[in-house]
């Protein structure tokens, strides 16, 4: 579970009446999610979802994400809208914390992903990078190269307590990486979502309905946030690399979105990046949170065997593809 | 059955290849309406609603109209927003007619509302004179005061033709109405609806999902609109008044916005206004209408009932409640 500040009814009625959205009937806490608090909630209008942003999310940070979901979603990708207030605001300090009100999107998440639903997964962030390319605003991406060398530097002494050779393993794969990342701008770029993981999208009768979470999206090459989302939705049970499901995946964006020779050229090793991105803060993660914390961290192991695979030829076989 | 301007496959995937909403999976005629031609489009995102402009809207206020819908969508009413495309345009040229794509609203129309409904829809009436309030852009309403003169002096001639005393009926009301109708700006006003009828609102177990069809909003008394909103709503089979609609109707609007002492003495009125503007363009089609015309116009004699109900006293008793 994890709904980290607890909001009154009085509260959350307070914060309606500067709204236009109706009379609170019902409000519900969503126990998914790890980051920030959600709540959903009822009025005789219709459902929304109400977030209160814990201490992960910055607040000078929150304009890019409201202004990107409503940028998004005028383009008709199907993602929450921030709702505005009487004045305009889409958001509010509600408990001492910055909070915000979205549309809610119908859909379930998946665990199981077919083809198709790979397919229609690289086709929205195709759509999304399309859709967020004349973005007037814009975000800094903290976990790159600069931020993997600091975790690199937190964790790396701790990291063998969590398995043997983890040390070695991603303080090599950053010497790799570090002397190979392509350099700025060199590759295709925009605003990325960044985490495009299955928790983050909606189906409904097997069709894509939803997207959300965009708080880790930043300025980044495309094709970094692309080797994000193979990482995500191509391994089955996040174990075995499943070809099918990459070349669905590919077949969606690249119907979308043409990659250029660079961005193939570069992709086994953006994976081997995006793999060490997601290793990096899960092990910062497992190794720093409190004992009985309300969350479970996810487990690091899970990118340390997905970085192993991309190092390997894989990554060279799967891309040639 | 009402789709004017047949669209082809190919002319509709042209159309999307300048948005970012996906390809084209599936397109199907929308019967309802009269006014233009709707389709509901399925992409692999989503539904979307696809509307070819007929001659009843004018190109000139289809900016008013788009630029309405996104305004109250962006505050949370639960309208369809138009999409705009790679050129953050909203309106495109198809086969000569303007056209536009809007998001998919969930839900169903109903036809035997229960007071639940009405105190909901009178709720989202105010929401939207609220959220409307800001708007900059602003449309005269051509069916005022005006425009019914117009029509009478084009219907009253043949009107007895409909039903016997039909023409006396209409230019005694006009000549009440133009002595009395308030003043312009002389009650609240901004932008209203002016066609909330049952047709044009969305349920989804038994709670209001969506509003649409703002083709004829702009600005005017929003009592008025209250007045044009009763009358589509408080009729049991759209001739016998009901107070417990009417009441429940009241109760959902004050609930969200406080009606002055004026609004409340001039509803009467207005209520004779909303039901004469809706019997004289009734008419107006009603004596018009090619044979063989794909739609059948609506019963000019329903508002004549409405109308000759609320002359007698029960105009002055109901909003005496």
């Amino acid at each position: 579970m994890a709904v980290y500040t607890p909001v009154s009814l009085q509260t959350l009625e307070t914060l309606l009446s500067a709204y236009r959205i109706g009379m609170l009937q019902h409000r519900e806490e969503i126990l998914e999610g790890v980051e920030n608090s959600n709540y959903r909630i009822t009025t005789d209008q219709g459902h929304y979802i109400f977030t209160v942003f814990e201490k992960r999310v910055k607040p000078e940070d929150l304009p890019f994400f409201m202004e990107l979901m409503r940028h998004l979603a005028l383009k008709g990708i199907p993602c929450p809208l921030p709702i505005a207030d009487e004045d305009n605001e889409v958001l509010h300090i509600v408990c001492d914390k910055p909070s915000t009100i979205v549309t809610f999107l119908q859909g379930k998440k998946i665990t199981s992903p077919t083809p198709l639903h790979c397919q229609q997964v690289g086709g929205l962030l195709a759509r999304m990078h399309h859709a967020g390319a004349d973005m007037k605003l814009s975000r800094h991406n903290a976990l790159s190269l600069m931020g993997w060398k600091k975790l690199v530097a937190d964790c790396a002494p701790q990291a063998d307590t969590v398995e043997k050779g983890l040390s070695e393993l991603i303080e090599k794969e950053l010497a790799h990486l570090e002397k190979r990342w392509p350099a700025q701008n060199s590759l295709p770029h925009g605003v990325v979502h960044a985490d495009l993981f299955m928790d983050n999208v909606f189906f409904q009768n097997g069709q894509l309905s939803g997207v959300f979470d965009f708080y880790f999206a930043c300025n980044d090459f495309w094709a970094y946030d692309l080797a994000i989302t193979i990482n995500a939705w191509c391994f089955e049970n996040q174990k075995t690399f499943s070809q099918t499901r990459f070349d669905a995946l590919l077949k969606g964006y690249t119907a979308e979105r043409t990659l250029l020779q660079a961005e193939r050229e570069a992709l086994p090793l953006l994976l081997r990046g995006a793999s060490l991105r997601f290793l990096l803060t899960r092990l910062y993660d497992w190794l720093n949170h409190p004992t009985g914390a309300l969350v479970k961290p996810h487990d690091p192991l899970e990118y340390a065997r997905k970085l192993r695979f991309f190092q390997d030829a894989g990554a060279q076989a799967i891309c040639a593809a």
